[in-house]
């Protein structure tokens, strides 16, 4: 392709509402161009990764047997009234104003009715279908560029089984799919047993990789490949034991001090003998919740404790309560239930709120003073604590995830009434699964793991062209006819060729090249062609050498 | 592929709701179902059709220039006030209701957007470019299947160019690219100079197919190739001349008779010589039609002579207007404007009405009689008249839009404010061309032109296989063994093959493989093995015979 008739605005600057580097890149190589918040076109060199994503995902679904469908974005919104979720995903769902449709932000409703309708006996079963096609959400904050957006593509596919146990391999033959077509791409990802949310069933996973982009914050061992998202994630952090003899109460007087490291400061205290004291509000009541020094709550994990959802008490609800503000409460006192973190189990010695402002309470014995107190694990885990499956140290980042597997079991068949006669001619519902792979976000990812100062890195497999030839003065005729045959002769040999025949700077071309970042660039100008040679640049290296033109095609054909 | 894996749900009744051949095909070949009215999911076999339809387009485009991008089906509503469609397209737009959102119908505002903010210099064009996705329209009667639907595939292309003539090139090319498409599709289509109708714009020529499915009636000559929508076709009818003598007006008591039939059937004369009366409202008064016998009234056509819009009058104003009712209106005592079709011009010894009930008059002379009158071409061309460009005559049928392809202009680059800077530094509107391609509308075509009782009857390039192997036992093992040999050696030799390896009867599966209608059939049974043979039919032409298997693999690259 002639960039003189290619339409790809690069971009010098980056976009103002762009933070994340591949949002920056994306727009900068002129791959996308927003329309509005979290609406994006993709322009003609973006739109042919996002076809080479396609494709991998095509050959690995199909590998497992998948089979290709192509459904409506238009549903009619009683089908979603079916399973409860025009409720359940309330204003994320698109509504039609004028006709009762909504838009699909996934398809296990549109998959279930073609399923009932057609699959009616343990006969017509395996089956897994997918498609590859433009979801819509009323994304409430879209960000990161393409990351999220209020439309998006996404491979869906759907599994329909007789059993639980042949769900399982439905199930593991996605895991296994979802890793090839990663490594094709050459992302690096690992992969988290999550909550399944929204979505319902019993099992899932989640494929992610780590950037800054990410919106999940995830805990990872490199080493046994644990990953947990911090709302679920547990450690082996350090807990300190039990002082031999424990001191008595005694009241301090604190004034203005607060935070856990004013505590420290003042008293000239380590962190580890402080327990922070929070008030939450669970089923109506008030919790204090005490934490080893500036040890966080996890209030996922407080929830599960406590069994539903949970609040901080307000400043005034917290002054009624324990009658100090926030800063100066603490257990000795405290009259309702008091939760503690496993690091607190059984400690003494420890400094908290006195539950009287400006002042704290030292020589606290847990098993002494607090007879009422549980423990429970309720902190979020932190970089550089244990791993709980090895003994390597974890690692916390925020994470993108590229694609979930599910498996839904019964909750679609049921109440969508997707029946099937078994062996025994007993009616069952269909064992189902469902599988997502979010194709903009492969490319993004990519992007983040693949960039440098100057721009995009692309690899192989998703290089919208594998080579960059550059014309450094195409006015000058050998110049010219070389490039031209160099780049026939690219092209007759299967390699895509972007060819800048533009008439600019070297200067302006050699940094577009950066930008746009396919793996190879030929450089042909007058001087090194007096010579018989053209220059080659791997991208990915900025290794330059000079090549005899008589050996280019084999030398780029060697590198790739 | 294997059909026992494979979901292709054929039935042997027709839908209940489909009435023309390619929806009752699509539907029973498995490869649509719909999810509401003008809502079809492409199931596994229907979607591999399309996606062969959109790399012939794809080919097509790219060979002139075409530079592919995806655009978003949710747009802002405000970029479509800029152009005034959102009032335009009125209840056809789908409205968004929680968000202030449209689903775009068509693109050419979200072109027009992108092109303003990068297409700045003459430099920068000519520019073509195309997508190939999902269009919303609201259509308030969808039918045939996925002819007329809510949601459905598109090609769209947008040229953007410096001037007209370098439009009418950008035109051009699309007129090639379409012909191409078309051709590779084999699919026998004409070339219709349309009206532009809503989308704006001086220049475009529509594609079509004849088909008893289409919306759209066409007059057309098979000779020259002129072809009109019978909104604005002309013909060269039969002109009766005047009789060289004229009889005076008289009387006639026609009790009961209303029709031009019953006229003529009374009176024992023919329909050459009645002048049929219509009266019509237009801009507020009221005009009477006269037309030759059972010559039908171009409303089109009329609205045209009369300048502005038209409508019948009711009962209640015919019979104050003219003192009668429907059957005995006429042109002799009219008081208003009078228009006549052209093959009433100068007539004489004409019947008409007497604007009295059960009462018709004989003997008008139109000059003599009606001064007033004026003639126009009025008529709604009838097949067997003849080609107003050549000797031949016309034929009129319904027929299908495949292509549409328009000289927007600047329309929308004018009310966008899409500018460039010419060679001479001049700020100038872009002019711009709109194409389109109906991408489920070509595959519904050609089932249309290629099917007979027993199913589709594909060719070579839009065939979904190429080959359907039948197993007439697949549980004898030496069947069942060559079966499995031959369908590896078919696909290594790059031929796409379904192999019908169900345990099913010989009649299911040969009626399935005609219904599919792939282009050959290999049909594996005991008997024929004996000789080491298979039996090879061509779908096409019914024609069967033998060939020995070791001459299979060539025999059906041959036919191929």
């Amino acid at each position: 392709m002639r960039l003189s008739k290619y339409f790809v605005p690069t971009l010098k600057e980056v976009p103002s509402d762009a933070t994340v580097p591949s949002h920056i890149l994306m727009v900068r190589a002129g791959m996308v161009r927003m329309l509005s918040a979290g609406i994006y076109s993709f322009l003609p060199l973006g739109y042919k990764v996002v076809k080479k994503v396609c494709e991998i995902i095509r050959e690995e679904m199909d590998a497992i047997g998948g089979q290709e469908f192509h459904l409506p974005a238009l549903n009619p919104r009683e089908i979603w009234e079916e399973t409860g979720r025009v409720e359940a995903f309330g204003d994320i769902l698109f509504h039609i104003k004028n006709r009762d449709y909504v838009l699909a932000p996934t398809h296990e409703e549109i998959m279930t009715f073609h399923a009932r309708n057609v699959v009616k006996s343990y006969k017509d079963m395996p089956q897994i279908w997918y498609q590859i096609q433009t979801k819509f959400r009323n994304e409430p904050r879209p960000r990161s560029g393409v990351i999220r957006g209020r439309q998006f593509l996404m491979k869906d596919s759907y599994s329909f089984d007789t059993s639980w146990e042949a769900l399982d391999k439905s199930y593991e033959l996605h895991d296994k799919a979802y890793r090839k077509i990663f490594d094709k791409c050459g992302l690096k990802y690992f992969v988290v047993g999550a909550s399944s949310g929204a979505m319902g069933g019993t099992g899932s996973e989640e494929f992610m990789v780590k950037s800054s982009a990410g919106e999940d914050t995830v805990a990872y061992c490199e080493s046994c490949g644990y990953a947990a998202n911090v709302e679920v994630a547990t450690s082996k952090p350090f807990i300190r034991e039990r002082d031999t003899e424990s001191k008595s109460l005694y009241e301090i007087h604190t004034p203005n001090v607060k935070s856990i490291d004013e505590l420290c400061a003042f008293l000239n205290i380590e962190e580890e003998v402080c327990a922070k004291s929070r008030v939450y509000i669970s089923n109506g009541e008030a919790v204090l919740i005490l934490m080893q020094g500036n040890d966080e709550v996890n209030e996922t994990k407080l929830e599960k404790v406590l069994g539903g959802s949970v609040r901080p008490a307000h400043p005034d609800e917290l002054k009624e309560i324990t009658g100090a503000d926030a800063g100066s409460i603490g257990p000795i006192g405290f009259k309702g239930k008091i939760v503690a973190d496993f690091r607190l189990q059984d400690r003494n010695n420890l400094f908290s709120g006195a539950n009287k402002n400006d002042y704290h309470i030292g020589g606290i014995d847990l098993k002494r003073d607090v007879p009422q107190v549980q423990y429970a694990d309720l902190r979020i885990v932190q970089s550089g604590e244990g791993c709980p499956k090895c003994d390597k140290l974890l690692e916390v980042f925020p994470a993108i995830e590229l694609g979930h597997i599910f498996k839904l079991g019964t909750k679609y068949s049921e109440s969508m009434k997707a029946f099937f006669l078994d062996e025994s001619g007993k009616e069952k519902p269909i064992i189902m699964g469902s599988y997502g792979i979010g194709v903009e976000r492969v490319i993004a990812c990519f992007i983040e793991q693949n960039h440098d100062t100057k721009g995009i890195v692309w690899n192989k497999t998703l290089a919208p062209f594998y080579v960059h030839l550059i014309s450094i003065n195409p006015k000058n005729e050998k110049v010219a006819q070389t490039c031209e045959k160099v780049y026939d002769e690219l092209r007759q040999n299967g390699i895509e060729v972007l060819y800048d025949d533009r008439d600019a700077s070297p200067g302006f071309k050699f940094n577009d090249a950066d930008l746009l970042g396919m793996p190879v660039q030929v450089v042909i100008g007058e001087k090194k062609l007096k010579e018989e040679k053209a220059e080659v640049k791997i991208r990915k290296t900025d290794e330059r050498f000079d090549v005899d033109l008589k050996e280019l095609i084999n030398k780029v054909k060697e590198i790739i």
